[in-house]
């Protein structure tokens, strides 16, 4: 279901959100003021309760929002209700790091396969799952994967995500500091740690 | 230098435009227009505009913004610059890819230091850099490395924090989904790269 009004920068905050509830709930907390979750998010507590107005208002006076009652809707808004299985392709450093990356979970994320085009990496297990050949990427759709995360090479990158496409996959998560191209109706998300990085010096002042 | 009245949120996007600025000036464009930067960075043309607006208007209507003028601003603004050096904490499967990473050096940064405190990797060289021991940490300042790249597991991710904070860091860039406390004066960026992905299924329809 898409709340077509929500604004994309709203929605980048969504799961940071519910990852910030999350910790409250395993405080034993029930609910939270946009002060208090402001702290856990790293937002201001006005921006906090302009993306909550999108989607209707949570929050009670002097009581503030209710945690399950916020998760739940959030959840529903990003759709992450059902549940997802995602693929890996590159099991190199960075995509071995993603395997064993412990955040997935909160937001129902399974990673159910991973590709490989070195052969000393193929029929490896890694967790819970055995990289397979990159050739098998063809096979995700009719195993119910609709989204996956490219951690190949930069020169790579936009090859996979072809494959990944002819595939049917209908989302990207791109650890590639390359921009990849990809048809209208598939969804890229990039993730570039180095523009992360790039904004710490605002905040440093010079000594 | 801060310019005290952009919000953090213009900051976080303009190492983003920074990045697709330089894409369009190795395609040898001198110009660009908001729409067509808008391609590039996968954010509204009006936003681009109302983000610039923040530091003064470059563009010219018509013909757009200045690229080479437009980035020497940018980076100005972010008080990129000088230049800065890195240390990265953790060289496990993250840390590894951190420091193969290519997208750093557009922002003029560079990774000079790497610790760990298991023995086995403590001497190795790694690119440019030899991993040392995590006990020398508290070198950092004096060697001119005032920000720092966290990749440890999770449970180890404060006490570096905190030996971070006591070798005087001003600046930490945490990958771990744990949340780490610091005192005000340290700036913590935080990459969950759940969060991104946990934004996938919004933008794909359910079957």
């Amino acid at each position: 279901m898409r709340y077509s009004k929500i604004p994309n920068e709203t929605i980048r905050r969504l799961p940071i959100y519910l990852r910030g509830l999350a910790m409250l709930d395993r405080q034993g907390l029930k609910s939270v003021s946009s002060d208090k979750l402001a702290d856990f998010v790293n937002a201001p507590p006005f921006l906090i309760r302009k993306d909550f107005s999108y989607f209707g208002d949570f929050g009670t006076r002097g009581v503030g929002y209710d945690i399950t009652n916020l998760s739940r809707q959030i959840k529903k808004i990003l759709n992450l209700d059902p549940g997802h299985k995602a693929a890996l392709v590159g099991v190199g450093n960075l995509g071995s790091a993603v395997l064993a990356y412990p955040g997935f979970k909160i937001y129902g994320f399974e990673i159910e396969a991973a590709f490989d085009n070195d052969d000393a990496k193929i029929g490896k297990k890694i967790g819970r799952v055995s990289v397979e050949d990159i050739s098998k990427i063809n096979t995700l759709v009719k195993r119910g994967i609709m989204m996956a995360i490219i951690a190949v090479p930069e020169e790579a990158a936009q090859q996979v995500a072809d494959s990944l496409v002819t595939a049917g996959v209908k989302g990207i998560l791109n650890f590639s500091p390359k921009r990849i191209a990809v048809p209208k109706k598939v969804k890229v998300i990039s993730i570039d740690i180095a523009t992360d990085l790039a904004r710490l010096p605002y905040y440093i002042p010079s000594s």
